[in-house]
Parts: structure tokens; C-alpha cells; sequence
């Protein structure tokens, strides 16, 4: 289901396709995140339009609200936000972890309470499984326990315990070899916890590769360590993952972060970064961020970014936006948050050429060099 | 500039076209209410593909923010929002005399505070209109004085002279007839005040018209007055207003005033409840007014309105746009608000269709029995 294409002749870049129930998906790629089955802000033709060929979802979220039997009812998560490409959900391991403000790791699940309403609830590594088989992701994710940096190696150890046996659980439940149609067209990802101990993220890579799944996750990561940690340990484990596998670094990150992180070798990348900041007025342009709320944009009339094709910039000016957010007006954080997510696209599409091109160190350096400027 | 096409042959309904700078505008028209120079939530795009000819801006709103100084350097609001048909900008009046906190109505004009940061203004009728001309509208109101109901004749008979004055001075800027292009090709409309004093309506209109204005505003209605006198009032006026030009409603209303106010004889409306319910999960269809908020949509996987064409019907359900109002997402009131404003649209041109078909009464019958079921 995933064909390593090129590799970048000069280094570790990589250029693949992914196919889905619903689709290709040209790695390196970024998706978007929806996390209550919608791109916060945007409508599913803006998406669509940004050329994300796969979008991320929720399953904790998604379990909480709307719940199983309306997703049921609807026939899955891409009939009830109406996205005719491809869907990864996140099992809700991360958000277990740092939203539900009580949480209890038993052997069998997560007991946890609803962030929204302080409902208890038990999740099973097998229950998260049976939900996402009715969401029918393209891509689901096992149950894992994230934990947040920094973190005693001996709880790490511990940890990666846990997230072995409920990865273990979770791959019973498939059977591979994948058929041409139903169920299983869906993929399993194996997720990499470890921690910032490289001997740790080694063993899960063992183990979980062991087990044999659709494509690997590099999970804890960017979960309150310096940026070099980040860089050190993406490097570290994409380098001993299987060539032949999708690898995916969990909630990253900038643009800066996924430029290093295609260079290690990874392929897919979420992040809620583009749309968050793009709600608050930040804008990522080929020349470095912009806070278009500030005052010397009131009179600027060039578009957010001269060499984007967006919506946002073929039609509004920096000024006009910057009136919007001035005035708590809602389109002035769509346009942001439109042209963030074409931004990220762009940049990971121009990547793909250049390392179809074997010349995605150069497109790197002299992408940092306006950008940074 | 406007030309009456036909009369219902069974009332007083009317269809015809209004020539603007920016292209025609089919009557009866509903515009779409944009007063910070954004259609709340709403891109250009979906304004444009809702079937809007014409949208409604504030002068009073974009004199303090963004403001001449940068409305003049982007060359006007057309180009300042990206909006390639006609704008009418309203003068003020009403939110001056709604949103201010202090005001004091002098000779020359009003003194009042900002409702944003308290600063202090003066406005005259040759200022508002001058900030117009910058503005470039298509259509341009004066500043008058707007009373809220109730409110006694002889304060009305003392408004009504002030509002007639200031009438004056904002005519004598314009020349008449204009010219094929060039600032007079933006039209000037006279304001009907009067609140529910049939007689004091009748001097109004007398002197108003008096003036010669390329179309006339019923204003002052709906300022807090019992329906059946909003009904009153606006049959009286629009029965005593000059045949061949343009007659606008101000602010009005729901879809059943709309259709009432057509049947009297209006031809162009504007009004935020499209939007603003929208904002609050209230959707108007072809039967009836859906709060989608409420508890039995949540697994209602119909559109919000099975007759509607539009971008919000054609791709998402009740089901789904709950689930975003109950998650606090914006695109749920995004698509809300769409949905709305292309309601109005089609029952506008719908209503046009019916007149100039002679069979206005019996659609409206018809419309108003499924709504109202």
C-alpha cells in the first residue's frame, strides 16, 4: 500500500505514494487537522482546494462527541463531514493524556474523564479499534500512552510496556494480507514511544515492527522538549525504521520542523499549527511568519504572501485581513488559516519535486535562507 | 438608473432594474448586510455565489475602522473587500443613534463617541457623503436622524426638519442628471423618517421628494414598533412614493416581512437576520425556521433544506451542523449563514419569477403555507 518512489540521491529525503480506500497520497505529506471532523475554520472545498490529499481526525474527540451511533448512523466519518479523500484518525492516546483531567492506566484500558463533561469512561485498546472501524479511517492508530517530556527513564520503561502490549492487542485485530475492499482496506499504524532514550525508542522499534504494521509513527515527540531533542530523536528513530514502511512523525510541526524531519526521512506529518496560528493572525509566507494584526499592515495591500496562489491571496490584501481580525470579523481568521494550510501544502509539494529532483538539501537551504531572513 | 419592468397584474408587487458602476440589480433584491466591509463569516466567493447583486456596507462603521485615511489609499471599499458588484453603504444615522453612547443632534450636524474606544466625532451631511465619494458605493444614503419606537409626533415633527435639512445640503453635492461615468455615477437615495405618524410620513415623502433623489428609503421602520404597525407604515409609504423610481426598506426583515412589504410595492431590502441567526444555529427553509442546535437533528441526515441548492445543502447535514454548533466550530455557523443568505436570495428571485408571471399572491400563499405549517 505504500511504494518508497526516490530517495533523494543526496541524502535521506524520501518521495513515495500511499494508496487508500480513498485515494493517493504523495509523501511527503502534510495533513491537516480536524479534529472534531472539521479543518477549524474551513469548509471541505477549501481543504479539497489546498491540495491535502488526507486529512487527520480525532477518534477520542469524535467518541465523546458526536458519539458511536450517530457516526454509525451516518456510515463513517467520511459521509458525515462529507471528505471524499483519505482520513487518518488518532486513537486519543495523546489527548487522554493531556486533556482528560483524570486519567487511570489499567491493565486492560485508560479509565479517563470527559474533558467536556466529566462523564467517566473505560477505553479499551480494542474498543478504539472498533470505533475507528466505524469512522472507516483510511488510516487507524492503536491505543498508545504518550507521555510528556520530562520523563524519568524508569516510567518511560514502564510505559513502553503498556503501549507494547495494547499495539500487540490492536494488530490482532486485523488480518493482513489486506483484501481489494471492506474492512481491511483500512491500515494500522505502529506507534514509537520511547521517550528521548534512544536505547528505548531502539527496543520499541523491535518490538512494534515486530508486530508488522501498515506504517510506523514516531509518537512523543514535540511534547515539551527543546526543538534539538525533537531533531536529535526523529533523526534517531526514522533512521532505524523499515525502508519500505510510511513513516510518521506525530503533531509535526513548523515548517523548519518538517523541512529536518523530511531530511531524516519521514514522510507524513500533522500539525495543528497552520490553522491555530492562522486563527490568531500569524501567516507563514516564503519570506517568514507575519503577524498580520500588527500596525504596519493596516496600509499594506500586497496579498499575505506574493508567491502563494491561495484564495486569500489572490483576492485580499495584508490590509484588509488585518481590518478583519481588528474588527473580530470571522473571515479574517478563515483566509489565515486558509492560506496557512496552502502554505504547508505548497511547501511539502515543492519538497516532493525536489526530491524527485535529488536537489531537496539545496530547495531546504535556500528555502531557510528567505525565510529566515 | 432604474427602470420598473413590470407590475404584478393582481397588486402592487413590482419588478425591475436598477443600473448601477457595477452592474445590474434585478428587483425585488435582498442585500446582504456587510457593515465592517465583510458579510459576517462569509467569503466574496459564497456572497457571490449565494446570487447577491448588491450587498449593504456601513459609512458610520468603516469611518472608525478602518477609516479614510486607508479606505482612500486602497482605492475604495470595492477594492478594499474584493467585492466586484454593487455596494450600498448606509450613512450612519441609525447606528449612530442606536450604537453611540453620547450624541447630541447640533445644527450642522451630530456630535457623538465612538461605541469602540469613546473618542469623540463630529459628523455633518457633507462629511458622510464625502467619506462616501471615497468610499465609491454605488449608492449612497444621507445622514438623517433615525428615532427608535416609541416616540412622540412632536419630537418626530422636530426630527423630521432636521433630517429634511440635512437631505438638502447632501443633494446639493450631487449633480444631476449624472454623467456616463466618474464619481455622480454613484446614485444618492432620499430617506422617508416620519415613525408612525401616517401625515408626518406623507410631509416627509412630499419634501423628500421634492429634492429629487435617484431612490427613495423607507427608514426609521422596524426600530422597535408592534408588526402589524411596521406593515402599516410601510404600505402607507410605499403607496405614496413615486412610481418610477427604486423604493428600499431599511433593515427589513424576516422572509414573511419581505413578502408582505413586496406586496406593497418594495423593491430592495437589507437586513442581518440572515447572518446573525445564522451565527446562532437558526436556519430558515422552505418549511418553516429550524433551530439546528436542538437535540432531534443530531442524527437528521438531511439537509437544511432538501429544496436548496447551496453549498451548505449539497454537501452537509442537519446531523453534521449540530455537531459543529455543539462543538463550538465555526464552520457550522459559516454554513448556517450561507444557507440564509442564499434563502433569501432564492425567495427574492423567486417572488421577481412570480410577479413577472402575474401570479405573486398566489406564490406568496403558497409560501407562506408551508412555511408557517
Amino acid at each position: 500500500m505504500f511504494k518508497l518512489l526516490h530517495k533523494d540521491n543526496s541524502g535521506k529525503a524520501r518521495a513515495g505514494i500511499l494508496i487508500t480506500a480513498h485515494g493517493e497520497v504523495h509523501t511527503p505529506c502534510f495533513m491537516p487537522v480536524g479534529t472534531q471532523a472539521t479543518i477549524k475554520a474551513l469548509s471541505g472545498r477549501e481543504v479539497k482546494e489546498s491540495g491535502a490529499e488526507m486529512i487527520m481526525a480525532n477518534a477520542y474527540h469524535l467518541y465523546l462527541r458526536p458519539g458511536e451511533d450517530i457516526l454509525k448512523k451516518a456510515g463513517g466519518l467520511h459521509n458525515f463531514m462529507s471528505w471524499g479523500r483519505s482520513i487518518m484518525t488518532d486513537s486519543g492516546g495523546y489527548q487522554i493524556f493531556s486533556l482528560a483531567p483524570l486519567r487511570k492506566v489499567k491493565k486492560d484500558g485508560v479509565e479517563f474523564t470527559s474533558h467536556i463533561d466529566g462523564s467517566r469512561h473505560f477505553m479499551t485498546p480494542e474498543k478504539i479499534i472498533e470505533f475507528q472501524r466505524i469512522l472507516g479511517s483510511d488510516i487507524m492508530m492503536p491505543l498508545d500512552e504518550c507521555l510528556h517530556y520530562p520523563v524519568s527513564r524508569s516510567t518511560v520503561e514502564e510505559s513502553l510496556k503498556t503501549t507494547f502490549d495494547w499495539a500487540k492487542r490492536s494488530r490482532k485485530l486485523l488480518c493482513y494480507p489486506c483484501g481489494p475492499s471492506g474492512s481491511d482496506r483500512q491500515m494500522l499504524f505502529g506507534i514509537i514511544q520511547g521517550g528521548t532514550y534512544p536505547d528505548l525508542r531502539k527496543r520499541a522499534v523491535e518490538e512494534i515492527t515486530g508486530l508488522g504494521f501498515d506504517g510506523y509513527a514516531i509518537g512523543g515527540v514535540a511534547v515539551g522538549e527543546p526543538v534539538g531533542l525533537i531533531h536529535e530523536i526523529t533523526e534517531y528513530t526514522a533512521g532505524i525504521l523499515p525502508e519500505n514502511k510510511i513513516r510518521y512523525l506525530m503533531g509535526v510541526g513548523t515548517p523548519l520542523d518538517m523541512l529536518s524531519a523530511i531530511s531524516e526521512g519521514v514522510d507524513l506529518f500533522d500539525c495543528v499549527v497552520p490553522t491555530r496560528n492562522g486563527r490568531n493572525g500569524q501567516a507563514f509566507t516564503s519570506e517568514g511568519e507575519l503577524q498580520l494584526r500588527n500596525a504596519p499592515f493596516k496600509a499594506d495591500f500586497r496579498p499575505i504572501d506574493e508567491k502563494c496562489g491561495c484564495y486569500a491571496c489572490r483576492n485580499y490584501s495584508r490590509a484588509y485581513i488585518r481590518h478583519l481580525f481588528n474588527t473580530e470579523e470571522i473571515l479574517g481568521l478563515r483566509l489565515v488559516s486558509l492560506h496557512n494550510i496552502c502554505f504547508y501544502d505548497k511547501l511539502i509539494g515543492d519538497s516532493r519535486k525536489a526530491i524527485e529532483e535529488n536537489r531537496f538539501d539545496g530547495f531546504k537551504k535556500e528555502f531557510l535562507r528567505r525565510y529566515e531572513k
